[in-house]
């Protein structure tokens, strides 16, 4: 019989322009990809896959893009209860008179809620793995659990008392709590994420630290986000935001440092010597004002730089696309040189360095056979992508996340011909609307 | 009879969030929209309107923003021939490696279905009018007015032998023959277009200005666009290119200058003076490394500076809603200035500012009784334009393209429920994909 030779697989995509983003930049055209046991069985010509796989559901992409899922290194996901809330404001007024209090009325319901709205989004664009650091923590986790997202999520740790755990102490044993909660879990896992280091003493500084090497899991902090940072630490410290860390013996492969806007030569040389993961949010820097990362020359140095969103209320949208579409434009114009930041960087940015900042290279971000299922389909028959002669420079300069039509996280389909699969949509936009009624009143 | 009580319209929009964008601000919600004869007719309260009026078609737009169509200031449309077909790389080598060559094999032909899709994307992103400069213009007309698209276009001009007309003679009277040809259409006007300072002599550039005074029509060139420029310029002249332009007496408010990015303090005063038109186009400008133009400067010294994208070879799409985007965050982190070129300014760039650049604002622009129907429905029931505090917001920092559910110009509707309806939008793409198969070979 024909079909003992067979081999089994949950889901098969085929006919579609696949593009592995592994070392040799393997591409099949028409190729396909073989899914099973929530992993990537195979990657291949499209031809030989189907005589190959007898698959649960196949998928037929012709004319689309088949390449691995986003990865958001960092954002506040439930802050897209706050999108567009207040814009254009100097920093200070920003913050005091619109998000802190804002921020006031939140409850572990409407952080449920928000991160919902945003893994809606998330998965509408493209994205399949995020990093969240806010309030409410177990909300986030369960949230994206049940929008079958994989994301990296830690109770944000300061020592001043928190709208949720109230004292630093708790914040601390809530986040261990919740390190044990997920440890099996094969979507969420659990970082410890101290705010900044203006909101930190070094104790909580040094705490967190231990806490993250005991536990194994990352440590995830602002860092240098901007001048005026830079200036309170060396007021306070007599030592720059990343002198400070280095000092505190912070610094190191376990580290994910977002922003690293504000850097001195010695300070990149410090995070290329303890090879800290670095998380760029240009829009979010833009936006801010915060000033232009040094990336093309942190990139040089050797450090690996991935790419993220920061929170709504800063960018507003959680678009990877569009993010990688002002990375790769941004660095130009900032170094007038049109050669710096290449599209193909822009999506490693989004891609494998986002799997290496947190710690899953060898699970995620590129499409090889033993990785995990994580994979995205963007249509690319569509006026803004035509004529097509190289698909990464149409990924990064011309699609945005309303081209993805199909995702897989975890060898699981979470959105098919855009509509998404595991989260009711309309019940989670009406939700978000009243809170935001609620904040108005 | 009930019945005489009734003003017909060939169009209502009704229950939407309309954003007249007028002096006033004047909001309506839930709004809506009367158009007859291509104009739009009334504007007001939605139950107002739907008893007042008896209309040929009436559209619900519940949970959309109603606002006038965009105004993209500075293209050239066919380039999408051209899109990623080369990215990343210095200036010169990417002009006469790849686009100048790719340029030499473009014919009549090759423009009208390049065009043709360019309107497509356009049309499909909010663009209502778009500003062109390119070879064989006639077709671009052709293409604009096939498509139902508002269009100012021009010839570009130069010195050397044009693979279009050949000698400049030929272009000068190419370009009044134009003029003479789309006299009295309501959608398709004609510019007199020298390239550039750098490739037109003194005395083109005065034949252009006598020819576009004597029609009174615009005439439109790049100008200052790299620091390059005006180098040379200062070589040649002795004078910085608008100083130079201002000694031949071609500054006044019929010049639409496209660009403007390297500027002196004294340039800056002689656009002021002579009320020049300046088209910024910040994602072209980014990704060629060009440097970053003063905008926030030149608005505050009462320039009317409006937006563009520039062709797809340089951007590498059309949608202005990312431009506007790019735009409000470029000039915050250019300037250290979050409160720099808020939402509602991008937006007018987009908008009222580009009607006045091309001499139109007294017809386009804003939402107004007797001006001409070019109207756009984007659907924010979606999201990531969820929650919505404030429209503008949105429109600027969270909206793509994408978004854009109907499109209305000069009455027509021309996009519904984003299906296009004067473009057969398979038959162009597959056209395009054989030009760029051929031009690979
Ligand atoms: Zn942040
Ligand atoms: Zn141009």
């Amino acid at each position: 019989m024909q079909e003992s030779h067979h081999q089994n697989a949950d889901l098969l995509l085929i006919n579609g322009l696949v593009l592995t983003l592994d070392d040799a930049d393997q591409r099949f055209n028409p190729g396909a990809v073989a899914i099973g046991g929530g992993e990537i069985i195979e990657v291949g010509p499209s031809s030989d896959l189907a005589a190959k796989y007898r698959a649960a559901k196949s998928l037929n992409v012709e004319g689309c893009v088949v390449l691995p899922g986003l990865i958001n290194g960092h954002t506040h996901a439930a802050m897209t209860l706050f999108r567009g809330l207040a814009d254009d404001l100097p920093l200070m007024e920003w913050l005091q008179d619109h998000i802190f209090p804002a921020e006031q009325k939140l409850t572990a319901d409407w952080v449920y809620w928000g991160t919902l709205l945003a893994c809606a989004e998330m998965i509408q664009s493209g994205t399949t793995t995020f990093c969240d650091m806010y309030l409410f923590e177990h909300k986030v986790a369960e949230a994206a659990k049940a929008a079958g997202m994989r994301a990296l999520v830690g109770e944000v740790l300061y020592d001043f008392p928190s709208p949720h755990y109230g004292l630093i102490e708790n914040g601390l044993s809530f986040t261990e709590s919740l390190i044990q909660e997920w440890k099996d879990d094969p979507l969420i896992r659990i970082a410890v994420e101290p705010h900044a280091i203006y909101t930190c003493s070094p104790d909580l500084l040094k705490r967190c630290s231990n806490l993250a090497e005991r536990h194994g899991v990352p440590l995830i902090m602002h860092l240098s986000e901007t001048e005026t940072e830079v200036r309170q630490s060396l007021d306070q410290y007599g030592l720059s935001p990343v002198a400070h860390l280095e000092h505190l013996g912070l610094l190191n492969s376990r580290l994910i440092a977002d922003h690293c806007v504000a850097l001195s030569p010695e300070d990149m040389e410090w995070l290329a010597k303890r090879q800290v993961q670095v998380i760029h949010n240009p829009e979010s820097n833009m936006k801010l004002a915060s000033g232009i990362a040094p990336v093309p020359r942190l990139v040089e140095m050797g450090i690996n730089v991935a790419l993220g969103t920061d929170g709504c209320a800063s960018n507003n949208d959680l678009d990877l696309f569009g993010e990688m579409d002002s990375c790769a434009k941004l660095h130009k114009v900032a170094n007038l040189d049109p050669t710096a930041l290449p599209a193909r960087l822009a999506l490693k940015m989004a891609t494998r360095n986002g799997a290496k900042a947190i710690g899953l290279e060898e699970k995620l971000g590129t499409l090889t056979p033993g990785s995990w299922a994580d994979v995205i389909v963007v249509d690319f028959r569509k006026p803004h992508l035509t004529p097509l002669y190289e698909p990464v420079s149409h990924l990064v300069y011309a699609a945005r996340g309303a081209d993805v039509r199909h995702s897989i996280i975890h060898g699981r389909l979470v959105m098919e011909d855009r509509n998404l699969l595991t989260i009711d949509i309309n019940e989670v936009m009406d939700h978000v609307r009243i809170f935001a009624k609620t904040l108005r009143s």
